[in-house]
């Protein structure tokens, strides 16, 4: 099925995210013509070597320059720089459009740059796995799963339209919201999750009674869950950190604070109070695989490890 | 491929664990004769539905008599009720093991209720699903998993050569160590890991500029991965953490204040410690892929939800 969207994309970023969207877009045929931009040397080539678009460009503006669509996807700390790169190599009416996990500050960090006449609307497919690299990605990446947008107040409707076919196109679901409200949205369903992560299996090294080789060992009693995420690429949740850090604060902050009434209950051996919150997160599981957005299959259908 | 361990063995519980036990026993012909009992009627009635063992019986004593293994598969804190209902009608030379995740607790539990002559020789299989009853087990659940016993110092050694033969010939590998040593490490590997997605579930619930529609659309993001181990038994975790408390407590510590650390690191901006962290976190996850405990595949292999 042939469902041309723009004549010509450029794809600032060829790791898991931009190769996932080169390679569904050039497989449901969204794209005449894809351009592709990495300022890493060994992922651009490895971008030309997999056949992951038709032209390859160490500068982003180079990429950029002629595109209907222009799709960054970079770690977010990166958004400023592509952006004062791509800005004089806009044509008029394109659309600029980036996959960061914040957005606020995709905002803050582009628009300034951006001529008169581009529509800037930024993005986040809700996606990914724990690798990272123009290998990584797959064209199914996006299918099922929703991908958001926050468009100005000011959005023209039909270069709105465009983006949302486009990604409709990829098999992912489509919701608006402001950016504000993605930020805090994604603080709880993204970065909190992320950050309990990293920190688990950071003080999971550092126990001293506990060896390393234990925590390995035994880790199929739950640990090994958490180390999935907290294996995901450095740089994008670095920045995702920093420039996430008001929302982040404020749902650790409930998260800290809920700990603390559990630890409590646990040291006063309050059962009662465990079991109810116990009984209570299970639904929200079976809300999720409701949703399709979670196997049922049990141990996420893992393989023997 | 048959290779006969025990004449008789009861097995008190048919749960997951219990039920996944009998299963393998049957399929590599491990035991003569399976006794199962269950104090839950729906649960003994299953398990006969599905001829999962030999006889069923509703009180743990009767399963236990003429058993050469009791393997006690209920939630740690039903230990020392199960021990008074099978001792009176424990044969001499009997093997006593059980699976729970608390090792110390069970031993004061059982040990004063057990006759002169029967061996307590407390076990913890490190598997399991999120799913719970005698339909969610299977024979393989044990397969190339750790099965950690903590025998006293004056353990009988024919009596736990057998008990860890069992465990081999249900694809186990067996480790050996203290009852206080294994509630430390199954603290950090297991119960803190547990108690993290509990409370992390719980807080998403309750963050009112987010809905729960919206977490569970965008669970995709992070959080759903805590969703599965959240959904496990409330019940037997509620029990874990009144019977684990100190070491629970401890981790839970330490937990707390590497969290508020990094809490500090984003609120200052420190990004080069933040990256730091979250590049070490990156190689336990290959170590515990390297030791056979978990899949390589992105995403665990996940299904498309």
């Amino acid at each position: 099925m042939t469902t041309l969207v723009f004549e010509r994309i450029a794809v600032v970023g060829i790791g898991l995210i931009g190769s996932s969207i080169v390679r569904g877009a050039r497989a449901k045929g969204l794209a005449g013509t894809i351009a592709v931009a990495d300022h890493a040397g060994p992922h651009l080539a490895r971008a030309r070597e997999l056949g992951l678009g038709d032209d390859w460009h160490a500068d982003a503006g180079d990429a950029a320059a002629g595109a209907d669509l222009v799709m960054v996807a970079v770690p977010v700390g990166a958004c400023e720089a592509v952006a004062k790169a791509i800005a004089p190599r806009l044509k008029p009416g394109a659309i600029v459009t980036d996959v960061g996990s914040v957005k606020a500050s995709v905002v803050r960090q582009m628009k300034p740059h951006l001529p008169a006449g581009v529509h800037l609307i930024p993005g986040h497919p809700v996606a990914g796995t724990e690798f990272s690299g123009p290998d990584a990605g797959f064209a199914e990446l996006f299918e099922n799963r929703w991908s958001i947008l926050t468009p100005p107040d000011d959005v023209d409707p039909a270069a709105l339209a465009r983006l949302v076919a486009f990604w409709r196109g990829l098999g992912a679901n489509v919701e608006t919201m402001t950016a504000e409200h993605h930020d805090i949205v994604l603080a709880i369903t993204s970065h909190l999750p992320h950050l309990i992560a990293y920190n688990i299996v950071g003080t999971a090294a550092d126990v001293e009674q506990v060896t390393q080789s234990e925590v390995m060992k035994f880790s199929a009693g739950g640990f090994r869950d958490f180390t999935r995420i907290a294996a995901s690429d450095p740089t994008m949740w670095r920045d995702v950190f920093l420039h996430n850090r008001e929302a982040v604060l404020e749902v650790l902050g409930r998260f800290t604070e809920d700990l603390f009434a559990l630890q409590r209950q646990i040291r006063w051996g309050e059962g009662d109070k465990l079991f109810d919150l116990f009984t209570r997160t299970r639904a929200i599981r079976r809300g999720i695989i409701g949703l399709g957005q979670e196997t049922p299959a049990p141990d996420f259908g893992r393989r023997k490890g």
